[in-house]
């Protein structure tokens, strides 16, 4: 098992994300917390294992751990169970006894009632909101991950088109799809942030099956194959006039970007093109404004604008089901902060990484649009999924 | 969205569900209780939505539920957010006002913190016991979708050793029957139960990989391709000497099988067969004395026993490192209740379904061994999972 940000070579790295999620605590009031969540362990350490990963304000961090290896690091501490975490603080002497972050989003409520009586007589307060603020920027090194994460994503949408046959069903094409994700490296699970969150490896829409609402918070719908798992391909034969919309995730490397391109079966109609190309001119018109210090809900306003001014305002981010953002933050998980809409009133940062997702859906036709992966540059955006984007026949 | 179980035809089977919910109940003393996870709210309605199920031990459930599309049926109430289930059910009458019972082991921290204060006044005892409870022993129906979901397992079984080429990695040998499994119609997404697993379809080991530990709690490890996800699969080129293990999961309709089978590059050594069949003998030995009744620890000690006896001790369920069980439920979540292990001294159940993986781990050579899935039935384990069991070269 390896944690490569707990070797010496990636010392600076490990103390720069120490650094962002002392000042999260600072800002939220927290002396102390422990981060013991699949993704911020992984955040803190660059692997996975079974581990409460204490960090003081000030002072030593401590990772305790329970894996069945050993991790051979100076702030690693091995442990068989949380309850010693306190008795090994105590008799070191760096329990703070004050505010203890523990994540109250990312953990289930009997293992934060566990930690909170490890941590008796301390106040506790929600971690989560700490390391959410802590990723909401990314670090040069996650940066350069998730540009590799696009490079690759990229790779795969340029062999879609190849692996379409004719009367083929939206699930046949998807699993095709599924498949040249794997063989370019996809690790094939999508960290997704949210207990009503269920997919595999993203999904295709075709046609009317766009149309379907979705118990689950993504832009799109789709019915599923199966009540118990509702969300993408519906199993439909994909016919002329359809378009189909593949929005599959990345996932190469511990980080993730967030890629939608569309393709119609013969050749798009004039109605089709104007809804793509409208999706297309608001991320162009998104690109030559947004920078740091943008208001995020000036982004959601100039998209809904554009499309109003276009008569495709009854289509805008859906049809029969509307959803309220038209993007969000993209990381660890696919689905981190900030949320692209109209109430999140915070600036655009330098250091954000955000998918932008302006769709459309017509009926008759089915999901329209283009879905990039952006970071914010002290310039502006720089666009992590350069992939041709104009509508073509499958 | 479909819920089928609220449909007029399904009534027995609600009905059914809903008595052993409140069997459940009444064993541990929860005068009401709120199913709100994803897994209990299929196991009440059949399908996926954002959802609440109140059940009191006596009266009418109700089902409230703040999902897009309308849900026809008596027990359905629609609302916009959790807190509106207080002050519906002060209103009619139907808040019992003692203990109420919450998923603690199935939902966030803060879902439940913000049920608990919709339930405010009430004692709050921990409902994810119930449900397991419930779900210990399956109905009728239950065992029917599994059964089904065994014979679509083994369909896929059969197709495996035709999508191996010579020279192939142990990671390209998975993503053919990944593909595999999706053609046949495994939805792709495993549910796994605990916050420490997490997996795509399943795993494939090959050679010394299998004695990689693994940080999840699965029966075997192995290193992965990246260190965002040590499991499973690791790249290496799969050579004559070497097993591979392939224990790719079920999954069809919303209920689950595990299954695994082994095979060799090259003919399989003395060694190889004689580990091989020692996990088969351990199966028929089981087979054999198992029924309703059987304490489930005899289960355990039985192989553990069998093992030593063919002096293969110290390769049973692994070899670097070894787990404690032979096997778990399985139903909606691939690990249910009950789990084979030495400490578990309840009696298997008339209605159960557990799979039983009695594996070794051999240096030099990787995994070896069969995993069935199983129902308990009057007189016996049911095998649902009747696929050719011996060692092949591929």
């Amino acid at each position: 098992m390896h944690f490569p940000l707990l070797l010496p070579e990636f010392k600076n790295e490990f103390n720069l994300r120490l650094e962002k999620v002392r000042q999260a605590m600072t800002a939220s009031g927290t002396d102390a917390l422990l981060g013991a969540s699949t993704v911020n362990i992984f955040y803190l350490t660059g692997g996975i294992c079974r581990g409460w990963f204490y960090i003081p304000l000030e002072g030593d961090p401590v990772f305790f751990y329970s894996a069945p290896a050993e991790i051979e690091s100076p702030v690693a501490c091995k442990i068989r169970k949380p309850e010693q975490i306190r008795e090994i603080l105590d008799d070191s002497g760096k329990m703070p006894g004050r505010n203890i972050g523990l994540e109250f989003d990312d953990l289930y409520y009997s293992d934060v009632l566990r930690l909170e009586r490890v941590f008796e007589g301390c106040k506790h307060v929600n971690a989560s909101v700490t390391f959410r603020e802590a990723r909401l920027t990314k670090t040069p090194f996650e940066l350069k991950l998730i540009k590799e994460d696009g490079m690759r994503h990229c790779a795969v949408y340029s062999r879609i088109a190849s692996c379409y046959s004719e009367d083929m069903t939206d699930l046949e094409f998807q699993i095709e799809i599924e498949r040249i994700l794997r063989q370019e490296g996809n690790l094939g699970y999508l960290r997704v942030a949210g207990s009503k969150m269920e997919i595999n490896m993203g999904s295709l829409l075709a046609g009317p099956n766009a149309d379907e609402p979705s118990p689950y918070d993504f832009s799109m719908g789709g019915a599923g194959t199966d009540p118990s798992l509702p969300v993408g391909a519906s199993g439909i034969i994909m016919k002329p006039g359809m378009s189909v919309m593949v929005d599959m995730n990345g996932g190469f490397n511990g980080y993730q970007t967030d890629m939608t391109r569309c393709w119609t079966i013969g050749e798009p109609s004039s109605k089709a093109l104007k809804a793509h190309e409208c999706s297309r001119n608001i991320l162009r018109a998104i690109e030559e404004t947004a920078k740091p210090g943008t208001e995020i809900s000036s982004l959601y306003a100039l998209a809904r604008e554009m499309a109003h001014a276009e008569g495709l305002g009854e289509y805008f981010m859906g049809h029969r089901h509307h959803v309220a953002f038209i993007g969000h933050g993209v990381g660890i998980e696919l689905n981190e902060a900030p949320v692209i809409m109209e109430r999140n009133r915070n600036p655009l940062q330098k250091g954000m990484v955000i998918a932008l997702e302006p769709k459309f859906v017509l009926p008759g036709v089915g999901a329209l649009g283009v879905e990039n992966t952006y970071y914010v540059g002290e310039k502006g955006l720089e666009n992590l999924t350069p992939f041709r984007e104009e509508l073509d026949a499958l």
